[in-house]
């Protein structure tokens, strides 16, 4: 028999990789002579960085960049060959921001920009960066000014850092970017389609939940709606309107003006780590993540999996931290659907006994498998 | 395909009826076609007397009688035939005191006298009797005395109601006892080993559980040996240490002396119902409790359901509220166990959501299971 394990990771606890061996360890116990290929997964956000360099086999660096806040900080990025993969939120991440600082208004995505420019350095040819967790609303435009492109106000000052700043933008000249860019082929995988501005926008969506109150969210929508309008013009075609345009405060519309193309996260991820090959020929797959609910459906990491296992014929297992609400909507995707946890706990138990719990659920789906299996009336 | 569903209650959320149902209303999503069982479980404990009254079709009965406080109150019994079955915590249950009344100094079984008097008046000549859940460490005085023993002090004084009278008893006289019960069969259905005193009796191990203060239990451990001994003086043989007869506060040792047989609660009612027959020619057999940890394996009801498929070869599933410590104690009884929260939440949550969880987990197992029949590579 043979096995694909390809689950996202298990947020706050395991790694996908770590959540692949813990349900491979499951299942050997049940399954000793089975073939089980673990395949971690991602969908473009945390943690498609380590997924990618491991899957392509590549070489993790890391570099000194311009943090959220602008303060010097350390990011990893990976080397395949001639593709980089860069994860925004190693250089602009939400989770590098205490609480108590959050300010979209604030907050760039220069470091993304330098960690491009390392990745240029070190003779990359094709891009890949994933977008997700990010503690911006700026557009992209830290990234851009990082990279040669002018920002400058009605006096001819450069704006400076954050969302807020762009309400000052006067002119944008992206004449003296990085010349290598052009050379260069841009992935940008994410799993928001959300454009630029507008109520659907990265400021009215998605600000608050990185700091914003409800005025300062109309003034950044307003902001980015006049920066969209003005990188669209820069670089002469429409950037700002595309679904996934506003993916990370709008970064996304800052990479398009590059010349990326945007990808949903998920299912190109798993059609670059050879995941989808991988299903062929295979009994059985497992994925999950560390909740799973209605919104899996929407272009997660186990939704792509499982549309992936379907094309193919092969039953599909998700394992989960935790079920969330609407599960039932599921039932077209999963065979079956286990959440871990062995009882009534708190979230902290839950989170500190992950890899023992989804080893331990693991051997018990692998043990009704194998029950089924021995007894074909 | 045919399939045994014989769980215990999921103590405080589900009668043992209502979980075999949600377990079967979940199998039958996956197996519309096949022969599902439910047959509910119980080990003498709460619960008993509705599992026997359904499995034997008997007539549920209701009486009057002296609570476990000297109160009045009505409790439940069951006629099937000339068969009686009597639970003691419905007329000297812990669960009847409130937490601030509770002292087995004071606690009576004379409630359970009065049922079985009440069984003997319904022309009944062969009592069960479920132990288990008692508010009482009366050694089953009040039971006795009920039913026409003298148990004076040195004045020739009743001693009364209570563990703690009993340090008074000067004689004990059974001569009085209702005459019908030398005419019956007594089944004592528990499931525990403990005999009347000592440092392993009922006072010792169980009266701290009822109420009482360490120095209280001592009291009541010396109380019960000195009735132990005047007991098994009026009886003409030991009814002091056999195991059991510390069960229900020392209830066991009153019973014996009334001539009933100590039965294993769970692989007594396993007979009596009829489950022991039923998975015969059953494919699989699923059971559960509220709770499975390494006790489980000391005569609970799943163990002995467990125990029962094992003889006959047939694989066995359990689905719990939710796993305690030690569960690999319990590979060797079930091919599988399954907790039914999905995910981490409070135990209040988990009693309230017990039904729907429990049947949506039961279904996700047999997804599996059918998929590892549909697929028999």
């Amino acid at each position: 028999m043979r096995i694909l394990i390809a689950p996202d990771s298990f947020k706050e606890s395991l790694t996908a990789s770590e959540a692949a061996a813990a349900i491979a360890a499951g299942f050997a116990t049940a399954f000793p002579d089975a073939d089980l290929i673990t395949r971690p997964m991602a969908d473009g956000g945390e943690g498609t960085l380590t997924v990618l360099v491991d899957a392509l086999t590549g070489q993790p660096q890391r570099a000194t960049v311009t943090g959220p806040l602008g303060e010097c900080t350390g990011a990893g990025w990976g080397l395949c060959g001639t593709t980089a993969v860069i994860e925004l939120a190693e250089a602009a991440g939400l989770a590098q921001v205490p609480p108590s600082l959050r300010d979209p208004g604030r907050t760039t995505t220069y470091g993304v920009g330098e960690l491009i420019r390392a990745a240029l350095d070190a003779g990359a040819t094709h891009l890949v960066i994933g977008l997700g967790g990010s503690a911006t609303c700026d557009g992209g435009a830290g990234l851009l000014q990082a990279l040669g492109a002018r920002l400058v106000d009605a006096h001819g000052q450069s704006i400076g850092f954050g969302g807020a700043a762009l309400a000052r933008l006067a002119r944008l000249d992206l004449t003296g970017l990085d010349e290598r860019l052009a050379r260069c082929r841009i992935d940008v995988v994410c799993d928001v389609d959300h454009p630029l501005a507008g109520p659907e926008g990265a400021a009215l969506v998605f600000a608050p939940q990185k700091g914003a109150t409800p005025q300062q969210a109309q003034a950044l929508d307003a902001a980015l709606a006049h920066y969209g309008a003005l990188l669209s013009l820069a670089c002469g075609r429409d950037v700002a309107s595309p679904p996934g345009a506003g993916a990370a405060g709008g970064t996304g519309a800052a990479l398009l003006a590059l010349g990326g193309t945007l990808q949903r996260g998920a299912e190109w991820v798993m059609a670059a780590t050879g995941i989808e090959t991988g299903i062929t020929g295979c009994d059985l797959v497992i994925t999950g993540e560390g909740r799973l609910d209605g919104q899996t459906r929407h272009g997660k990491a186990p939704c792509a999996v499982a549309r992936a296992a379907q094309r193919q014929g092969v039953p599909v297992i998700a394992i989960a931290g935790s079920l969330g609400e609407d599960t039932a909507a599921l039932a077209g995707l999963f065979h079956a659907i286990f959440a871990v946890v062995p009882g009534p706990c708190s979230p902290e138990a839950a989170l500190r006994d992950a890899a023992r719990n989804l080893q331990a659920t693991s051997r018990n789906v692998a043990a009704v498998l194998r029950l089924g299996r021995l007894d074909p009336r």
